[in-house]
């Protein structure tokens, strides 16, 4: 069987409703048909056309972006398209561009700090697009850490403005999308100053450039700052560095939603409650957890189908074996299919979760943020990281034609990898949490009782004495006994016992130290294991409850059970030193677990090829040549070859000046 | 203390001699002294620079490259330099290029399978490079398996001619660098066949372009397959799409030093041994350790630089904290300088194995070439995947500056990534390894002793029951016990019973099946385990060893013990379930792992700086803005930002097509 041949005869092998499964995946019906409608919409766009990116130059890059995103808005509002779909739309046109953070941070940054009146006025003209905003935050030398941005808004009661200021070199604003070429305006994060005194940084809308022809206004120097990782990626985004020398605003462009300004200078904290902007964090890192199991579903989509359609070795009747039958493959490729769906399911609960939290802020009560906070946190860290390393990964597993641009995969990678570091550094993150669990711990005693995702170490007695129930005793060699790994509850008291155990260990260690802060800077990379077991944790749980719900389809529970157990599994083999080292499992138990690992590989591997198709990807949003729906992969690989503007050509340029003065031997005459 | 004045401080508090350092870094006095003049001479010539690389469009990209090659060679000319000297010019200029296929694998193809003969002819147009040529083997649909290729030479008596034949689409060579625009030549691998019989793959020498002109000859398609992932990177390399119509080739041009085809199409062996091709492998695999120490070290060079320039968070007396000294970034880049070094000395080690194993060819001795092939295509295969996901995590201990192409650090990931598919997918050459594991331990019963690299195993009795002789009975919290670690016979009995233990699991469970090829299969993925857990015993080995010669300069020893330490017990720590489920050492004894290795941090610390200075490269060869010997960042970063492109007008392309009428609300009159 050959190339257009082999994607159907794989797809004959499926064991359960793929349709099923697709709405399963979309989160409800709704959700798919809008995906689904979207999706077509722009890929049967020639207007939306993307293959050549990685061959343009950066001008041209960005002047096709501009084009891309400028004409998507026209289609929203010829389609009528409601917020949702205009969204999805936006997600299938697949390329970084300044409407990302117009919609995504500067409209929610104005909607969650400032006034009522401050909406009224901003937010129609930001609807309309009649101003362009940005978010600007990050400076030259201060990342994570915002409270040390020194970017000063100081008060001048004389004329009722501030004025923003960029006092040294390293305050400079770096990094804000949108901000470089496009940008009228700008959310701008700044230390206000008022009658001699500091009172923290908050927010300011700040406007960059004329509305008439586009200049930067008096005082601000404004550009791109270069060239990012990989082709096309971020480079269709103008990433911008900003200074301000003595920029004057009106006093009402501060966002005062929480502290207000007086025209005196006085600062007053409004009735409304400072958590609120812990509310947006949840949002924020729900959507990035969402992102993440679509970047990773996309390239474990691409992986598959050319796993199944590349041969290699094992010749019989002269015809190679698929990659995808080798053990080794399946070994890395299926935990990262089971990954995509467990990022998929955690991050439905996330949205929960921010639901939950809203609901609970607007009556007042903060009970429930800090635990939110931790677990948002924790979350964002783990899906982005093994996200970022799965595309790699899945690179990979392509072999050589993984290198090409043709495959997607690179661009891919460059484009997702930021999502490790931008809204908060993933190890900066492990270590907020591992700090929330140390604490938790510490309370134990004095029965303050754990909710939410650390409600397990209320149970901490009971998880530090526990045995897992795996049968070996007796035992040699038994797939009955392996299969005891297929119990919920022996999985889940795994995982439990395992970041419950870490958690006391590293708390005793803590204890030794006389300074706790000295302790937890000592101990910080033990610390972030703990966090990482915590957050582990709860994607298995999350999953874990998924299979208890009622899943409607043929055959479709018991692949999702499948991957759920593979997902566990894998965790279980990588991170095998925890379990033993704190004796949560016994070593012949985990190689009970590698054989159940393995068998469910085998019957993952029918149904691999429908597993991925169920994420609904058009061809288009792919951008993948070896990711193609019909597999007919070495052709269109051939033909997209030729498109290179080193084939527009016979002989290349530079070869008068240089080729052919080395092969002559007349190099001691030219001028190079 | 700021910017330029950061890395002067950091150096003086250094306590070993670097310029001895320098010289163990280089292997000897002569090596340092040619890459130090070469190094000089590169980054001193305008015409090397590559600072602008990212920026260019493929087509200026690769005429730069063009151009830079041949001046490159010009200059070798001009100076007489010698062969070692040429080359380091070449591995200083940076930049990948036809040049590197024409030197590295033509001319060794030629040297190594081609007559006496054959050599005369050819050699010396190749030396003078009156030829170009390049190595055409990898395929469309075929890679790793070599044996499965398409491309056909038929032997035509008649004419006494071979005719080279691309029967299908797949057979298309694919990949090979310098093809797709430079060579006139290339080593072509066709399946044999004369008088209707296949006689295995072999080598052809095949003119593809006219020396006149350079059009491709008659019967030859020939292109660039495209761009690949990265800006710059390979996107410098003409990598070439082939394929042959019946082309025409002297019978004179199959390289025949060890099969020849007789004028009546017989073919006869020659006395040559068909081993010869495995020293070859040898020696081009230990360049492959060698470039993985260099890429390695480059990326540790410019993240340890600038985590002690970065400062985030900590704020005291007003400055922050530099990051270079949290603990988490520890944990994560000193691992990663250690392998730089560790890679380096079993690098030199592989440099005595080519040696030892070409003398004893000439000597007709095969006896240690098994074990040489598994031991390279091991040390290759861990260096190259260890080297790639260490150039990533450099990029991010670098923050969100790493993501600009300004840090170096993405072209140097692009770059450097291919390592881990060419010469043989790192994958599969483990299942190699771990093949040969499993024959000598399958007959460690028929007394057949194992040796080199494997010698070991044959203390595979006492490897089976040794304790760990850490100790921990007693002692509740004591650096002196952790200090047990520091023991060389201790961290190697405990990586020697841990890859014996781990080769004698396997191979049990591999009698478990009828036929040990199915179990070979099956149990592929534990099997590739054992064979990294082999191979991470050989460069701790080779660490040690080092450690036991003589090494002159105040301190250096000391430095060189810290970081082989820190490379063992980091593994110890990553690979704790190997360990622990082997029995090999204690959780308890983990634990004082532990602390050691957070001691050994500590005393590496002051000394960060100078460890990498000792690589002794120039500003030119990292190309690093971030890396930048004098600390200098942030002005760098922000003088940089203003060359990119988009900088070159206020106004971007298409503000006037796109953005103005978004901003009027003119979109529905617009054409987009």
């Amino acid at each position: 069987m050959e190339g257009v041949d082999i994607l159907p005869h794989e797809r004959s092998k499926t064991q359960f409703d793929v349709d099923a499964m697709k709405i399963v995946w979309a989160g409800s019906r709704h959700a798919f048909e809008v995906s689904d409608r979207m999706a077509r919409l722009v890929a049967s766009d020639p207007a939306f056309q993307k293959d050549n990116r990685s061959r343009l130059g950066r001008k041209e890059l960005f002047k096709n972006t501009l084009r891309k995103a400028t004409y998507a808005w026209k289609r929203i509002l010829e389609l009528r398209l409601t917020e949702e779909e205009a969204g999805r739309l936006r997600f299938f046109v697949d390329e970084p561009a300044f409407t990302d953070l117009h919609w995504g941070m500067f409209v929610p940054a104005i909607k969650g700090q400032g006034t009522e009146e401050q909406q009224q006025k901003w937010l129609p003209l930001a609807y309309k697009m009649q101003i362009i905003g940005c978010y600007a935050q990050t400076e030259l030398g201060h990342g994570s850490n915002v409270q040390g941005l020194e970017t000063t808004a100081t008060f001048d009661p004389d004329k009722d403005e501030f004025v923003i200021h960029s006092p040294t070199l390293t305050s400079s604003k770096w990094w804000p999308g949108g901000l470089g070429k496009v940008s009228t305006h700008a959310v701008v994060y700044a230390r206000l100053i008022t009658n001699g005194e500091e009172h923290g940084v908050h927010g300011f809308i700040v406007q960059l450039r004329s509305l008439d022809d586009h200049m930067p206004l008096p005082g601000i120097t404004i550009g791109d700052i270069g060239m990012k990782f990989g082709n096309g990626a971020y480079n269709t985004m103008d990433n911008g560095v900003l200074t301000f020398d003595h920029v004057r605003i009106p006093r009402n462009q501060m966002l005062m939603r929480v502290l207000q300004v007086t025209s005196e200078g006085k600062c007053v904290q409004s009735n409304v409650p400072r958590q609120l902007i812990y509310g947006t964090m949840v949002f924020v890192r729900q959507t990035i957890v969402a992102d993440a199991s679509s970047a990773l579903s996309r390239a474990v989509c691409i992986a598959t189908r050319y796993s199944a359609v590349r041969r290699q070795f094992g010749s019989q009747d002269g015809v190679e074996t698929q990659v995808i039958d080798y053990k080794t493959q399946q070994n890395r490729l299926f935990p990262l299919l089971a990954s995509a769906y467990a990022f998929r399911f955690v991050g439905e609960w996330l949205k929960w979760l921010y639901t939950d939290v809203t609901q609970r802020l607007q009556a007042n009560d903060f009970s429930t943020l800090p635990e939110a906070h931790a677990c948002t946190a924790g979350l964002k860290s783990l899906t982005t990281t093994a996200t970022a390393d799965a595309i790699e990964e899945c690179r990979k597993l392509c072999g050589g034609h993984g290198y090409l641009c043709a495959s997607g995969l690179p661009e891919l990678f460059a484009v997702y990898v930021p999502a490790c570091t931008y809204e908060g550094d993933n190890v900066v993150l492990l270590l907020q949490v591992a700090r929330f669990l140390m604490k938790t711990v510490s309370q134990l005693g004095s029965g303050k009782k754990p909710i939410g995702t650390t409600a397990y170490l209320g149970r901490v007695q009971d998880l530090m004495q526990c045995r897992c129930e795996v049968q070996t005793v007796g035992i040699i060699y038994s797939i009955n006994a392996a299969e005891d790994w297929l119990k919920p509850s022996v999985m889940l008291e795994a995982f439990e016992a395992r970041s419950a155990r870490m958690c006391v260990a590293r708390a005793q260690n803590l204890g030794k130290f006389a300074n706790p802060e000295d302790g937890f800077a000592e101990l910080s990379a033990d610390l972030v294991e703990a966090a990482v077991a915590h957050c582990q944790l709860i994607v298995v749980s999350k999953f874990l409850d998924k299979l208890q719900q009622d899943i409607p389809g043929n055959g479709v529970k018991q692949q999702l059970q499948n991957l759920c157990y593979i997902y566990a599994l894998n965790l279980l083999h990588k991170h095998l030193g925890d379990f033993l080292s704190t004796g949560c499992i016994t070593p012949k138990q985990a190689s009970l677990a590698n054989d159940q690992l393995r068998s469910l590989y085998s019957q993952v591997r029918p149904n691999a090829i429908a597993l991925v198709d169920a994420f609904n990807y058009t061809d288009h949003y792919l951008g993948s040549v070896l990711g193609r729906y019909d597999g007919n992969v070495y052709p269109k690989l051939y033909e997209e070859a030729w498109k290179d503007p080193l084939n527009d050509s016979v002989l290349p340029d530079g070869y008068n000046e240089y080729i052919r003065p080395l092969l002559k031997q007349q190099l001691h005459n030219s001028r190079l």
